[in-house]
């Protein structure tokens, strides 16, 4: 036979913290409190396959449940001493929902479950306190209605409000007993006039039509919902936990309580609680009385007048201090606990693991580890790899006051405030004089950088969470706030509005580029502290891990900041950053306007020195560690300017006639330039481009090991590959240059060629395209444009959307889609492998910073992964986690 | 030991014309026809297993090889009776190439070996002919020293002037034997200039001479790159063939001519070629003298007043007759030979299966049968479907004068005159006052769809064969040439320039759809006559075909034209195209610009009544034959106004601010439409549109079938899908709304619905996709786009260097790339079957009408191909010739 309930209490209990998928979470942690010895009020658990099996039989019960719950019922009587329904002294239950994961949307609680009229006689005569008695049926009612009988609440609050105002009464504790029977009648009518029945009497029905209701709104529409977008089956089902009441009301001897077993929000190694005397718990978050700190130290830290619990009951709080340690030590993890305190009596309601703040988690682990809890294995493991963004940016003071203006997408964390600019030229030149400044911008293009790098911050007012600012602002570690769709700018008038404020170039302004929020004004901000424990973690995870992490990083303040962040190389070195800067711009649209290939290498040749110089700084600072470096990517026409006026701007500056320019930019012009005339295509089409690149690299490598004496690992990567025939043609390029230089320096570079894997192609064709190739990086953010036919940069009118209405469970662009582009990038690597034992592979898309795409690099086998510098922490720690599941697997 | 050699000759042969691979073409078909015991003249054939020898030994050749040549020669020496470097009578012998398949760039031929200064003594005397031998020696050292020696031709044909000049000679036939003898010592002299050497003297160095330079020329350049361009293997090696000569320039009863056994131009079973009296077989070539026909009926037919060939040596001629009926009967097709005839004696110098025109091509293939040679599986085998494509459009009166202006890209075949117009409206307005108008446009747009129907071809200056221009004109049947690129149209004057002329609006011009080229005025066009043949052909082909042949129609013309030609059924019917006709582009845009749902289905319910309509006709002409109805695919930015003007035209005529109306139009703009906010995504973000969609799809079907007790079975299909979830959410409202028609008509109607896979998202997750949809149909020009990254629109830019250069071997939008795509269409065939084992799979992009595609997808078994009307017979044929490979296989 089944069995369908799982008893607890006095010391023993049927069930086991493992037992989560049956019993739910709550359950499992009060049957193993209870095995502990811990005090937990007697109780029983009707498991989840009780609600599996109720839906697969067309919402009836198992038919042993019934006999099972009434055993179980006899067991808490017995127990606790008292019977259920009792008229004298009757026992009151707690009926509460448990499902394996928390979850939102469900029934939640029902309290004193068991009076009626009879028996809340029973419990005032028992308890000698009347008006304790019928503010606990007061209780009873409006809850049960409310969940169970599903009358609105307003109607319950309404009847005590008006109650309140007859008598002239201000607070609830105003009410004697007299005052809550007249409101339970008034609560009594209203049910009878919404439901059509009257409240229900019999304490064994108001139990069953508990249990029912938890079980009932397992398929309400919100917890659907919650599921579809949790990926939550419906089949775990939910457990339900009946529970002898204990009150924490009853007098100035009870309390009611809830404690981390640390400091939550720090990680410190203190008791971190609060409660409040005479109580129930819904009354500690209800938030009508203050509550009291825990202890001394607590109270004194917080400046509170109010005793400690540690002074007001010294014995029963030494009690829980104890099962503060005796939890921790059993659980090996922050604990986040409910108690009660009945007449001097400590109960324990609840446990479960504590959530904390980032670095508290961080401090929480390595201490667990100096204590000899648990491994470094488990210490990785509990480090949520996201959350270390917020250790490695500014954030705004808590508790500094905001005007928060509007609020956008939190497109690039960090917190920044400075003076506002509305042009990138703008930003450089303020910047240059000395301010700090935040570009607004209604969106910003390539043509931006120079000020984006100038910035301390940007802010658009259009585009998504993968719009050019936002990744870009990512790349190189500036807040961003993006797509604040409710702020106007213009900037002709030099303006950007809010629905009620107007602020001028030069006011200061403050973003949140963790929450979106945008702020008037400056709002102190502070700095990121790399505590120990950060160095301490990252060790243990670099130890663990097996990927490499690289960095996206495309000038020498990226890969400085690269090598600080942990950085074992550049994964991806985007050259046609360095176009765009400064006067090179000027060389590279007067190659792009030439009119034949002599006058195109004419102005190739102004440009080699400087990338060049670039490459030297590079391999400089990289010493040692291999470079990625990608040739040119972008179709020509986004170095053009833009705009009639920008166009006769550069007519006149390179002495072509205006409409020969015009022709030219309308020639390059497509359109889907992200399907146009780029990436190696261009290396085909021009090969007096990619030769110029080419030779920039190696004659900046030879430099380096020549003149400075470092180790230089060039890695050569030709983007956008379709067929085998176009790297062939471009490795025989890059080798013939680099032979060139080698010979003029007398000198010998190791180096490889490889390719973006970027197009769904390219990942099919993986075997004899790694004929030629010697890596593969896989470009995922374009194999997920391509895979998807979803352009990034238009995706926002409608992945929202598609998100919230849970056609997608994630923006592709974030989280690598497993099912789809990750079947492209297994089938690239198994063909790729098969051809080429040897190959390196690699992932150099977002996702190489997102942690579960990490998880998916580990399963499929890539060397390594390369993000922004400012993700290079999570992805080492991303590593370690994965290394360590595939372990386990 | 392995025989390198292969002879010939007097009635048997070492041979036979299945040893193609091994003896190249011709030797292959000399080494049968002597088997057949035709008079072929001795010799024998290197095979080609030397060359790859040759290369594969650094260029040695197999030591047994000169052995077996010495014994080969020798066979030749006894048949013909003469010795090869014999003073007094020598045997002369030609030398020449011969690959498997037909290979220009290489080595052709030298005629006369074995001649020197005292050979040729012996020759004139032998001969008595003085003239004639020392005429066969210098063309022996003119062909020897060109391609054997490679000293320029232009050297000799030099020398041969000059002496002309100084004689006051205007014709060869001028020289005497002194003549020649003095420009062979000018000859001999420009030799020893060029190279160093001597003519060589030695006719086995001669010999070897010419060997080596046939094998030579297999790797030179032009040869590579011919083979990259047709995939022929390096590996196949040339074979070069040495054979006795024979000379048709002895005297008036020696000739020498080119034949086919039928006439290869209309297919007639007529004995159809020419012939020279007293020449060799380049005179025939050369152009000099005008051949004569052979039979008399040849003679009379093209008015010719020398004497055919059967008059002139009736004897001969009988035996060429007789030698004629014997190869076809033997080889079963239609013969191209060349004979030579030297004093009285016929000798057969090559046969192989004759080129023809796409009539010839069908008639031949029909007589073949009927006359009992060829089954009727063969006869379908042998028709090249691409040439049906002739036989289905108006072509030029190849007589008649053109004057050519300049020439674009085929991209629609047929040919065309009219009027020049330079707008749609124009077109269409002076199309309806009954003039017939060309449409010269720089590209075509969406908008300009009413303008190319009513314009009877189609001329721009911009774009490649896959533009706008180019795919409407073919699924439309309309004559196009497009991306003429020397063309100026100016728009404001009314111009279109080339280089030298200057035409207007309303000046006349042709265009040919077929070859590219444009012409002035009108030339006259030949009318396309369906004959016979064709149609039983077609339905020979009807009942071997396995797959259907659907095609891709928008509009109640397409779809008569597509019954026409056999379709079994519409596969696409794209709804947008409705959408611009008249006056309900009007309301489209309304709902377009409508700010919010209500207004927007005010403006659908204005379209609903129209769209109904269109149903209505198509499924009318449709009676009993499948319709896929594809729902609206394009993003909504393509059916505004573009241009200021065009904008406020729309503003004041919609009674809207024109700001508003710039902004939401502004709004909708996007950087990569392709990828962008389209196909079921826009059935996601307004259902109603949809909604509007399907209920005039069941509306017109129910009418259909209730008022007009036709057929009807609607195939709703939902383009764009890339997660199982967009299918499933729009299959439940086309499921709703056509219950809906249903209920309220009182009627059932038939229908699937189905997806368009057409993203490379889609065919990898066919399976779960499956579970939803009823059919696949396989959008191959989308799916192409996004597996290659490749924009139809921008590729012109740069694909046309990629073919030329053969980095890739075909435009893919054309033939179906195979390896890439086609593994996705593989793919997702696999996975939707194993789901859902009847799901219906078809093709609808353009690849649906391309017969190397074609084949593809009876491979991969698809259920149907669907193409634009007027390739309907092309897929039908090819649909049967898949078949038949199949079955072989």
């Amino acid at each position: 036979m089944t069995k369908w309930v799982y008893s607890f209490g006095a010391g023993t209990a049927d069930g086991s913290a493992d037992m989560k998928n049956l019993l739910g979470g709550k359950g499992a942690n009060l049957a193993e409190m209870s095995s502990l010895g811990l005090p937990v009020p007697a109780g029983f658990t009707i498991t989840t396959e009780v609600c599996t099996a109720y839906y697969d039989n067309d919402r009836r019960y198992p038919d042993e449940l019934s006999g099972q719950l009434d055993e179980a019922l006899a067991k808490i009587e017995a127990q606790v001493g008292v019977k259920f329904g009792d008229a004298k002294d009757p026992l009151l239950v707690s009926v509460r929902s448990g499902a394996r994961a928390s979850m939102p949307g469900m029934m939640d609680t029902v309290l004193n479950l068991g009076l009626n009229d009879e028996t809340v006689r029973g419990l005032a005569t028992a308890s000698g306190d009347e008006r304790f008695a019928y503010d606990s049926y007061r209780r009873f009612i409006q809850m049960f209605g409310d969940v169970v009988l599903e009358v609105d609440h307003h109607h319950f609050e309404e009847i005590l409000e008006l109650h309140k105002e007859d008598r002239g009464y201000s607070m609830d504790t105003d009410l004697n007993a007299e005052d809550w029977r007249k409101v339970i009648e008034g609560f009594k009518a209203k049910i009878v006039e919404e439901t059509g029945e009257p409240f229900p009497q019999n304490p064994k029905d108001q139990l069953w039509a508990a249990v029912s209701a938890v079980f009932g709104s397992w398929m309400n529409q919100r917890a659907i919902t919650y599921r579809r977008l949790h990926a939550i089956p419906a089949s775990w089902g939910t457990a339900v936990n009946v529970q002898a009441m204990v009150f924490g009301n009853m007098g100035d001897d009870c309390a009611t309580g809830v404690a981390f077993t640390r400091d939550p929000s720090t990680g410190e190694n203190i008791f971190y609680g609060e409660y409040l005397v005479n109580a129930q718990g819904e009354d500690v978050v209800a938030g009508i009385r203050t509550p009291q700190h825990l202890t001394i130290q607590g109270k004194v830290a917080n400046g509170s007048d109010l005793p400690a619990m540690e002074e007001v009951m010294p014995e029963v709080f030494g009690q829980l201090n104890d099962v503060r340690l005796r939890l921790e030590k059993h659980y090996r993890d922050i604990q986040d606990v409910e108690f009660t305190v009945q007449r001097g009596t400590l109960y324990m309601l609840q446990t479960r693991a504590g959530k904390r703040t980032a670095p508290a988690a961080l401090k929480i682990a390595v201490d667990f580890v100096n204590e000899g809890l648990i491994t470094k294995e488990e210490a990785i493991s509990r480090v949520d790899p996201a959350s270390l963004d917020q250790l490695l940016h500014p954030t705004l003071d808590p508790d500094a006051p905001r005007h928060v203006l509007t609020r956008g997408l939190p497109a690039s964390p960090g917190a920044a405030s400075g003076k506002i600019v509305f042009s990138a030229d703008a930003a450089e030149k303020q910047a240059a004089a000395g301010d700090t400044v935040i570009l607004c911008r209604i969106e910003t293009s390539p043509d931006d950088i120079h000020g984006m790098h100038a910035a301390k911050g940007i802010l658009t007012t259009r585009g998504g969470m993968t719009s050019h600012a936002a990744v870009v602002a990512r790349g190189m570690g500036r807040a961003c706030v993006a797509g604040a769709g409710e702020l106007r700018i213009d900037y002709k008038t030099g303006v950007l509005r809010t629905r009620t404020d107007e602020l001028r170039e030069g006011d200061l302004i403050t973003i949140d580029g963790g929450s979106g929020e945008v702020m008037k004004g400056e709002v102190p901000t502070l700095q990121p502290e790399l505590s120990g424990d950060f160095g301490i973690l990252m060790g243990w995870a670099d130890s663990i891990r097996q990927m490499e992490v690289r960095a996206n990083a495309d000038t020498p303040t990226d890969c400085r900041t690269a090598r600080d962040f942990g950085a074992e190389g550049v994964g991806l070195c985007r050259t046609e950053h360095m176009f765009f800067e400064g006067e090179r711009i000027v060389a590279v649209r007067e190659m792009i306007m030439a009119d034949n290939e002599r006058e195109r290498r004419a102005a190739l040749a102004k440009i080699l020195p400087m990338q060049r110089q670039d490459f030297i700084e590079i391999f400089e600072i990289m010493d040692g560690l291999p470079v990625t470096i990608r040739l040119l990517d972008p179709p020509l026409h986004e170095f053009l300017p833009h705009g009639e006026a920008e166009l006769a701007e550069f007519a006149e500056a390179s002495n072509m006639p205006l409409d020969i320019v015009r022709s030219r930019a309308g020639k390059l012009n497509e359109n889907n330039p992200m399907l146009g005339h780029r990436g190696c295509r261009l290396g085909i089409s021009y090969p007096e481009i990619y030769e110029m690149q080419v030779r920039a690299i190696f004659e900046a490598a030879a430099h380096v090991s020549k003149e400075l004496d470092k180790s230089v690992e060039p890695e050569v990567m030709i983007p956008l590959i379709a067929v085998k025939r176009e790297i062939e043609i471009l490795k025989e390029l890059v080798d013939r240059v680099a032979q060139e230089v080698m010979d003029a320096e007398k000198t010998e570079i190791k180096y490889l060629v490889g390719t973006m894997i970027e197009l769904p192609r390219a990942a099919l064709r993986a075997s004899e395209i790694a004929e030629e190739a010697e890596f593969f990086s896989f470009g995922t953010n374009d194999l997920t444009q391509t895979t998807y036919g979803l352009s990034r940069d238009d995706a926002g009118s409608f992945l929202g959307t598609y998100e919230h209405r849970g056609i997608i469970e994630q923006d592709p662009f974030i989280s690598l889609d497993d099912e789809g582009v990750g079947e492209l990038v297994s089938i690239a690597t198994e063909r790729g492998q098969a051809q080429r034992p040897d190959i390196k592979l690699g992932i150099c898309g977002e996702h190489g910073g997102d942690p579960s795409s990490i998880h998916f690099c580990q399963k499929v086998g890539l060397d390594y992964v390369s993000c922004s510098p400012y993700r290079v922490p999570i992805a080492r720690l991303a590593a370690a986690q994965a290394a360590l599941t595939a372990k386990r697997q």
